[in-house]
């Protein structure tokens, strides 16, 4: 029996919940686990349904239609794993755990592709078997190299961009292509030091407790909406390179819990907010 | 308009939401939050339902109880304050904390009275113009102790016991008599050092975090269903006495977390385990 | 036999322990704890020695200094509770949980008087039999207010100024005459949210975590030596409310931590930054 | 110049400090970090002194000895990379973070080989160019199984042995061998959950934190000196199997944060207790 995931999201009011699972139990598909959420702020339902059987995806979507809102948002996902495009800089940890958990098969997604701006993370990506584009970023403008990337990610067509450190700033084009499909791991609590060296801020400004934060991308940087934040305490002993050391595993552990979040259709996107049902 | 709980535990079969939240639409009623969860283990559907509006309390049971399997649990709570009795022994820091959360109102109970085998703490309660009980357990039998203290409870009719380091265990009839309404918090991070003197234990462990547990005290002496853990980091440098002092600030912050928990009617007990819709 | 804390501060160079503990040996003294660090951005040595016994402290500071150089900062403080005074404004929970620190002497402080510009927390500090004073700020100008206020406190000359929730800025008067002797707690994980309604800018941001953090004042708001940090998981379904609700316990939790620590002669700062033995 | 650890343990007297220190400032020595910590106790001093220098060893450790008790323990470690043995069963988790770490140079150690009673774990151990020695338990005894495994170790004389979810109890006799130098990841917070299935004994007790063990081997399952241990928030919807995949990230982050202690010569042990200068 298939596995689905039906995200639905409209303006709130009474009798949903009633409505919707009234057309699961209608077509007799077996819920595994449902979530609701009302923001009140914007009067808007939020709801997320596990469910397996056999359906017809049309049908199912259109009887849904017929009870919601016209504008409601609705999704109907079959579950298997998505297929993903890392892209990374210099630094091999975060990779290099995406890569480990690909190999073990222990989050829902295949990775397709690494691209990166340097040559450096070849040699561990293709142990994995996984294929490893280097686009230079030099000697050539940032919308050519945008260009070059955006040309490789297409062949691909993935379902989720994943920047495990990628140290470069995408351009809105790109941005907007992938929206809310773009993953990037920030080595900060935000909206602490948002933007260039927050382990070095972070070392400046004598902070007690340092964080990572996994958020979808959006047009500004590192103000997309948060996914999931981790911390891990510090102390006076720990220069900005200690803290970026230590960082690291926390990093790598953010970025794969949000992903795992957002592979198995769990999150939605209201604003600037993620709503998350885990 | 009145706020309700509905709380609903049934054997899973397939429509039970679509049933249970019709009946709250038919009754125009305006859902709050809503939780769900199906225990696979014990094929155990579980409900909390947070809804305001005006009804009449045994109509509404009446039309669930005809669409839910015939033991199903029933529960309809209106939203209030909950008495509790708090019983300790010679420490204050739990029993404390819990008189400033009651003064300033930030935990849905009250406080009716506290109830100890010393009179130590009758200072500190009554500064809260809360009755204090002290009854000794000198010269007289775990038996005839209990009866008095049982006297005292039953004169309050307390919706909760809280047992806020209380360092005695309590017979199984008082156990019955308030089955899975009693709130015990353990200073350890259970089943790890279940009985007495658990910091010393930990300390000759030498063990790297301590916690501490807030459970439903069952005829087992800490081992009933735990509502809530949670833990500090220690290391060699603390002594025994030291654990005990870190602990302190981790039982007090624990405990109230489970009081809210319970008293905002959030928490099933389903065999020896809970389940928690927050 | 006292106990006594010893601090020193110097730049740093070969041999400083060594000379440190010679003295201390010299003298009979028996260390309890030890501990050193050097800090390399500015090349300046720490250093913190517990020790018991019987001395002469102008004889022992006398010798201390021959070995250290010329600029040495040697600060000898026989162990006793350090007088404080809290300031708040209109929430109890930071100074309830001070109050029953104070009450079961589990800090190494006595609150001498609390000092607020409502009447609203009296009843709570008169249950302690605290001295309260209310020094309304309506109807003076900031200066005035101040300067009642300053009044008082030097009728105590407490140690630390301890400012629980104390919605107030201080003049650069007050604070240079308490420097690096004011704690305040902030309702964020600073820098993070510096300023006004920190919750409600966290509950906009969607952040998933949030914290507080204990720290010196200092002329710049929210910008002095932070002393301790901490922090607790939310999601989307907090509110700003519940933010502010869940981030109470911290905000106590972290301000005692601080005050702790501080109190117990276990904190340096150097520049903006602590350098903290525990 | 090139850098040492200084490790020092015997029973505590006045003046230790003073003349270590002394020793280390006649030979000119620049102390990077230092740490000493008394356990009462046992009236047990510990110091590790981090320095650097060019010194000839037996001349330094000579002069210890001379101003030290006749049975204090010295050790003089030139700071390099240790040689290790990673120990695994069927999981690749830990083994693959570890390899990773190798990989990236991110911790002081050179994996030499991987040992596994499963085939399993070849291909990935082979990724990264490290020996893979897969030996067979079936078909032959405990005691012979472990010769061959022994045949092997022994072969690469290393430093530590690492078993990262080995599944299998070793030998009292390996056991001497490698005393205090075998480190274990246990996937529970023990003491809790001692030996077998703990996720499934977590599960079944219901308990709302998970966690993982680092510690020394010794002749008592899980019962040696605890390095390091890690925890994550679990609730009523985590199965075993959901506890498992969620506990992998704590297990691999405190054997690494356990393992990179040890090779940095941090850790202490005395009785059954770790002292820990990190």
């Amino acid at each position: 029996m298939t596995t689905y995931v039906l995200l639905i999201a409209c303006a709130d009011r009474k009798g949903l919940i009633h409505k919707i699972t009234g057309i699961l139990y209608d077509h007799d598909l077996n819920i595994i686990s449902n979530g609701e959420f009302v923001e009140k702020e914007t009067n808007s339902f939020f709801m997320r349904t596990e469910f397996s059987g056999e359906i017809e995806t049309s049908s199912l979507t259109d009887s849904l239609r017929a009870v919601l809102p016209e504008t409601a948002y609705i999704r109907l996902i079959e579950q298997k794993k998505k297929d993903i495009i890392v892209m990374a800089t210099r630094e091999s940890h975060c990779l290099g755990d995406l890569l480990m958990r690909h190999y073990s098969q222990s989050l829902p997604v295949v990775i397709r592709a690494v691209i990166s701006n340097y040559d450096r993370l070849r040699e561990l990506t293709e142990k994995f078997h996984v294929d490893y584009h280097y686009v230079s970023h030099e000697g050539c403008s940032r919308q050519e190299h945008e260009a070059r990337v955006s040309a490789i990610v297409d062949r691909y067509a993935p379902d989720y961009l994943v920047l495990a450190k990628y140290m470069r700033i995408l351009s809105p084009v790109l941005i907007r292509q992938f929206e809310n499909r773009i993953i990037n791991i920030h080595h900060s609590f935000l909206p602490a030091f948002i933007g260039a060296k927050p382990y070095e801020r972070a070392y400046a400004r004598g902070v007690k407790i340092i964080g990572a934060t996994a958020h979808f991308v959006n047009d500004n940087l590192d103000e997309g909406p948060i996914i999931a934040q981790g911390v891990i305490p510090v102390s006076h002993s720990h220069s900005a390179r200690d803290m970026a050391q230590a960082g690291k595993d926390v990093e790598k552990t953010v970025l794969a819990k949000a992903l795992k979040l957002v592979a198995e259709d769990r999150v939605f996107v209201s604003g600037n907010k993620t709503i998350i049902f885990d």
